[in-house]
Formats: C-alpha cells, sequence, structure tokens
C-alpha cells in the first residue's frame, strides 16, 4: 500500500499554553489535532493535521449508540538537552489495530499513525513540557460515525490524534496508594473486550471505582470474572507482586489489557536477572503469603502512571499492609529506569525510544 | 423538584419525509430532537426541542474514550383512526435510569422525560408513518461530554432524543431466522454491564455478530461468561422456547436486559394461562429437548422487531430446526397480539399504550 501523505493546516491563533505547575492530567489539549476519514468501499483517506477544534457529528452517530470506539495512550519527553523523543509508539500503533481486530473496525496503515503522531508531535512540539515529571500525552483514538441506529459495524469512521500537555496522573505522584479488592462488579471476562482497549471497559469500571473511593481507596483490584478468584488488573493498570523474592504478574489471558508499561518492566526485570513469572495469582495465595511474610511488594504498571505502588490491599476485612506501606525497591528501580529511559537520562539498550525530528514536520 | 418545562425552537424548513414504502431502520430521522444538559453542581437543565442537527463536541468529550453512555428505544404507532401512540414508555424512562445507576450517570426526572418523548413525538407527529408494519422509532440517549482524558464518571452530560421512522427491522419480516450458538464471544458476565442498555454491550457483540452471519445465520445464541452453558440472550433480544408445551425463558440474572417487550409476553402468557417459567436454560437442555422432540418452538423479542421466530439452531455441529423451520402458534399469537394493541387493532387490557396529544404540545 502506498503511503499517504499528510495534509497539514496550520493554526494562526496559537493558544496561551498552561505553565507547568498548572498542568494536571488531560484538560489542556495543543494547537492542532490529526484527523483521517473512513469511508466503506473508499477505505481510510484524508489524513489530515488541522487546527484542534470540536467535532461535528450526527446524534445518530454509531459511537453515541453502540460504543464501537478503540484508543491508546502514549507519551512525549522532553529530554534534558531539548530534545522530544517518544516511548514504544509502534507498539501503541500495533495494539490500535489489535483493538480494531475485535471491535471490527478496519485497520489502519501502522507506518501512517506512527507517522501521524510523530509529524504532530513536531508540529506542536513547544508544547511539550520540560519540567520534573511532566510529559505530552498522546491520545489516537478511533470512532464509529454512520449515523444509523442499527447493531452493526459502522461504514464510517474517523482516526483523531489529540495532545495534551500533563503533570503527574496520581496526586499521590510515586507515593503508595490503597487499593481494594472488588468482589461484585466485573471488568471483563474471557471472550469479552477485556484485552482490547475499548470505551466499554473503562465505562463498565466507574461503578465499582467509585464505591471504592467512598470508602477511602484509590483503585479497586479487579478479580476474574469467572471465578472471582484470580487477580486481573489494577484500577485500569497491570499488576505485579513480589512474593518470596519473585515477582509475579498475572498472565495474559484475554481478559487482561496487554500494557506496553507491563512488557517493559518484564523486559526490564529479566534484563536484571530478576526472577519474574508470568501466571494466574489468586487473591488467596496473596493473602496467604502476607500472613507468612512472604508478600514483599505490590505495583501497578501503565502509560500514565507508569509505576503505581500499592502500599495497603484490603480484601473480605483483611487490611494487608504491604512493605510497610513504603515504595518498595523494585517499583522504585523499574520506575527510575523507566523515566530515566523516558526523558533520555538513561541509556536505552532495548531502543525504545524514538526521536521526534522537528525539521521533517511538514512533508506536502 | 418542581418540572421544568420544554424550551420548543420550531424549524421552519421542514425535511421532506421518505415515502412509506421507502422506509428502512433508522436511516432517515425527523425535524426535531430533544436536548438537556447536565453540568455538575447545577444538574439536569435547559430541556429543549430543537431542529435536528449536528453536535458540535469537543474531541477530547469522554464519550469517544470512556464509553459512558446509556440509551432507549421505543416506538410510536399510528392507529387506524389516525391516533399517535406509544407503547409502555415509562418502562424506558424507568429502566434509563436504571442503567445510569451502573454506568454511573446522574438520573434523570423520569416525568419529564416521559413529557419529552410526548411533545418531542407531538412536534413531529407528520413523521409518524402509517402503513402496515411502520412506526416512529424514538431514541433517547445520554452521552457524557466532558473534555477530559482521564478515567472517572464525566461533569457533564447530554440526554439527547432523536427520532426515526422505520420500516421492519429484519428484512426477512416475522419469518423464522437461522441463528447459531457462540462459544467462544461473551456478551456480558454478572457484575459487568449486561443488565444496563449501554453501548459497551452492543460493541462487544460485533464481532461473533460479524462471524456468525459469515457462516449463514442471522444473529448469535449468547451463553453465560462463567460457565458457557447457558442461555442468556440471541442477538440483542430476550429468548423464549416452547418446551414440552410450557414456555421458558432465561431468568434475568444480573448479565440479561429486562426487556419491555419481555415483560410484554410473560405477561400475555400469564393472562392466557400458557404455562411460563422464568429460570436458567442449558444449551444441552435445549439439545436433549430437540432430540426427544419436546422443543416445539424458539423466538426472540425486542423493541425492533417485537418477535423474531427462530427456525433453526446450530449448536457443535448439530442443525436443530424447531417448528418444521415455520412460524410457531405462540410466536404468531403473541406477535399479533402485541402489535395489535400497539397499532389500535385490539383491546388494551394491561393499558400499555399511551396516546400523544397533538394539541398539548407546546407549553411554554
Amino acid at each position: 500500500m502506498e503511503e499517504q501523505s499528510i495534509r497539514v493546516e496550520e493554526r494562526q491563533d496559537k493558544k496561551e499554553k498552561p505553565k507547568s505547575e498548572d498542568l494536571i492530567f488531560g484538560r489542556n489539549f495543543t494547537d492542532h489535532m490529526f484527523v483521517m476519514d473512513y469511508t466503506e468501499g473508499l477505505g481510510w483517506h484524508n489524513p489530515s493535521i488541522i487546527p484542534y477544534q470540536n467535532l461535528s457529528i450526527s446524534p445518530a452517530s454509531m459511537i453515541f449508540h453502540y460504543g464501537q470506539s478503540v484508543f491508546e495512550g502514549l507519551k512525549a519527553f522532553r529530554t534534558e538537552n531539548g530534545d522530544v523523543q517518544l516511548f514504544r509508539p509502534e507498539k501503541n500503533v500495533q495494539r490500535l489495530n489489535q483493538s480494531n481486530d475485535r471491535l471490527v473496525i478496519p485497520p489502519i496503515d501502522e507506518n501512517l499513525a506512527l507517522e501521524a503522531i510523530k509529524q504532530l508531535v513536531a508540529m506542536d512540539s513547544d508544547w511539550v513540557p520540560s519540567t520534573e515529571g511532566t510529559s505530552l500525552y498522546i491520545r489516537p483514538f478511533i470512532i464509529s460515525t454512520e449515523p444509523y441506529l442499527g447493531v452493526a459495524p459502522s461504514h464510517y469512521y474517523k482516526f483523531i490524534i489529540i495532545m495534551s500537555p500533563v503533570g503527574s496522573y496520581y496526586k499521590e505522584g510515586i507515593n503508595p496508594v490503597k487499593i481494594a479488592v472488588e468482589n461484585q462488579y466485573v471488568r471483563a471476562v474471557k471472550g469479552g473486550t477485556g484485552e482490547a482497549k475499548t470505551g466499554g471497559n473503562y465505562a463498565s469500571s466507574l461503578k465499582a471505582q467509585e464505591l471504592c473511593e467512598k470508602e477511602g481507596y484509590s483503585q479497586v483490584l479487579w478479580l476474574d470474572g469467572v471465578e472471582k478468584k484470580y487477580i486481573e488488573e489494577v484500577g485500569s493498570m497491570n499488576v505485579f507482586f513480589k512474593i518470596n523474592g519473585e515477582v509475579v504478574t498475572p498472565a495474559l489471558n484475554g481478559s487482561i489489557l496487554p500494557g506496553i508499561t507491563r512488557d517493559s518492566v518484564i523486559q526490564l526485570l529479566k534484563h536484571w536477572d530478576i526472577p519474574l513469572v508470568e501466571r494466574r495469582v489468586s487473591i488467596k495465595e496473596l493473602y496467604e503469603a502476607h500472613q507468612n511474610g512472604t508478600l514483599e511488594e505490590a505495583f501497578g504498571s501503565g502509560t500514565a502512571a507508569v509505576i503505581s505502588p500499592i502500599g495497603e490491599l484490603y480484601w473480605e476485612g483483611h487490611h494487608l499492609v504491604i512493605n510497610e506501606g513504603k515504595t518498595g525497591d523494585i517499583s522504585k528501580k523499574v520506575y527510575d529506569t523507566i523515566t530515566g529511559i523516558q526523558y533520555g537520562k538513561m541509556e536505552d539498550p532495548f531502543d525504545w525510544t524514538v526521536k521526534v525530528e522537528k525539521n521533517s514536520k511538514v512533508r506536502q
């Protein structure tokens, strides 16, 4: 397939940028956005970078009714010498197509999507903040736009990329959080959409999240939907436990999102010769490990927070305090290394970072 | 709560109406729509009937990313004497609030929602078609509109009602369809969102639907997500089986949508003293009933199709032909009675129909 070139329409009236110290997650958006349309028969066409603007969309658009949508999340980082770089962006565009397959959305050209991300970041590179812990969050997403009220795959879609300069995702930062095991609500089940990045999984999670926050917890620990025994994810992150010197994470089973940060953590641990195993982990096993003193660490992993240490786990009346409620050594080392690589402060032995070339931005 | 009055902005340039014989499901929309906004702190406000138009909405709106949405579907019918009536609309607004609760969307005022439906139908009553089998499909829905990329309940929503004059939902009409048992994909699971009317359930269903159509079947028969043994729904309908003289439908278990047509079928069967039981039904039981000749009828029920007879059921290599592939007596009687009541041709012993008063439409 011949690669399409991206049309660029530059904004004249640049927006005012928020100050670095005022940045909160996902509330401010940059000057431009990427948009590409899909029409049945014509395929994906007209890739364009245009001024950030509202969409004019029919109230009958299928996205409002039947939730056919997928999304991704990745970040651009400002290095100490002023360069801008992405972290494993090719993994995001690959996963977008995996999600597309599950949601019956036509696949995108991964090279074009990657090029769109790079050009958009280059175009708005002034928006990549430079203070500690800040970055430019990039949100590619696809929505079904056909105005039709029948349940069927849409014949029209929009692939859009928007970007938001962000501070830390959690107000607690890298400090440990308290989480609660969710026994009633289920995030996903084998045969469902749990391994795809689609809106319905997140909509489904809101009720449990609301209830756990009322009880004073930051996130819920999701159990599997079939036996309600095995750990799946924590909030919207993957999860790791260090038990008796070995790090354990739930194996990808069809209902767990294959996180890119998860994969990075696994590669790092293997690189460091830290024992790591992907397998089923039951909540009972965690409880017993805590009782006999071998539950040494726990942490979530995700693009937004990178690593979120778990200081306390609540399950059926038991408050399991982990590592005295402090950030563990592995959590810290993984966090420092991934963020070190992302910000160009540490060596990148895996070639995870991709530099954004400012001068390659317009290719008309 | 004091009831808010609905602001009306009438369209000047009326659209051309499609001919009755050209009507297809959910493709044409009437002259007006209802819109009401929700803002955290202010609540639901500014209920308005306005000309049917596109929405101008931020690409960061949460609906595009995290799928927080609910919807309903009901119909207005033209009776022989020219009146327009609704079928059990109060059940739809009640269920909308049940769905809202699961999706963490603030509840709507049910009286106001009902009034909005009535006024909108009255306003566009010329759009209610009059030929056999046609009706005006009404689609109330709520979407999360806050421009924010964090996973949390939205602080802004829109409650919208759009309407579409429709012919028959299935091109087969009341003719029996072939369906296939789905063994791989799952529609919903207990603890998920299966009993709510939210986009994610429908998005999740598209893949299995696509695969079954390739094999020549109209719909999939969904099994439970835990044991993959028990019948849940067929396509996006509830399902009934007549086994050895008794009608059986899956009991509402938390992952099955509480259908309004389902409830109407149950009430009718009880009214007619036809044995009816709500319980778990396994696919194995259906297979065995077919083998011993007691699987006498099967049909789906839903607002769009009313009743959809099942002529053949495919399961693990077995083609189970039901009632010689013909529409069964109960399917026919239920269909004739519900549509008879809907179109005002038959007595309405349950007070299911609600007349729309044309002259009460503007109340400023």
